[in-house]
């Protein structure tokens, strides 16, 4: 625990693996989407951890949520650009602020890193996501919140 | 020229440094966004050029188009994910299908280097470009276009 009550965030390493393969098989599981066994996934996940593109933050003792945060070097710029690819708290621990303590470890080791900007793909029907992103200041508007809205749009390259 | 008439498409290497940097400039330029001079994106296109995981296709004399596409491992699966960072044809090229033979060599080039899936952010008033992204197979829907609407959302962290 911190001072604000909450369970601390920590920067997963390869130990971490099979726990956040269970996280991320449960997190699959309640979406509905195809997933691998826990088995599959704790082996795929020790890669990214190693790599140095890749950042998983853990929360709570079971780990009960997680963040992952992929950086590249922008092509443009010399900065690096973030991406958040998963956040995930278990639905036991929801509405305790575990999302947002992770989202503000999260920006504040895309800021450490040198990241310029950080861009997340949402669902329009995630209200809890898009409330959460949007109160940390993420706007879904292109110019910083001025501009148009913003798709993401995506290709099965596999099909 | 190919057989459909069109200018071939062929892949950018670092002496293209200075074209892709008046393209970069162009672009910005018309849609108003701020942009270093021409001789800074030179120096800075240089770089991505000779790393591993960005390629930029070119389509014309001039040349006319570029597409830039950003690769990286897929985090929890064997494959890779493609990221289109660019697709720009100068005013007086467009309406040629010169944006649809960048996109087709893009696909191609995707599948052949491994990656699993394309993203795109787009603009909602972007009608040309969203258009040509759904009339390949591209959805704003998750799941393959029979999900829920996707935002990207952005923060600029330098602020």
């Amino acid at each position: 625990m911190n001072r604000t009550g909450l369970p601390s965030v920590r920067r997963a390493n390869p130990d971490d693996a099979r726990a956040i393969a269970q996280l991320l098989y449960d997190f699959n599981h309640e979406f509905d989407e195809p997933t691998p066994r826990v088995e599959t996934l704790e082996q795929r996940v020790v890669h990214p951890l190693r790599g140095g593109d890749t950042v998983v933050l853990l929360i709570g003792a079971g780990p009960d949520g997680l963040a992952a945060l992929r950086f590249r070097d922008a092509i443009w710029s010399c900065g690096l650009e973030c991406y958040l690819a998963e956040l995930y708290v278990i639905p036991a621990r929801r509405r305790n602020g575990l999302g947002r303590a992770l989202m503000e470890a999260a920006l504040h080791q895309a800021r450490n890193r040198g990241a310029d900007t950080m861009e997340i793909g949402v669902d329009e029907p995630d209200d809890v996501a898009r409330h959460l992103y949007e109160n940390l200041g993420f706007s879904n508007r292109s110019g910083g919140g001025e501009g148009p809205l913003m798709y993401l749009y995506e290709l099965d390259l596999r099909n």
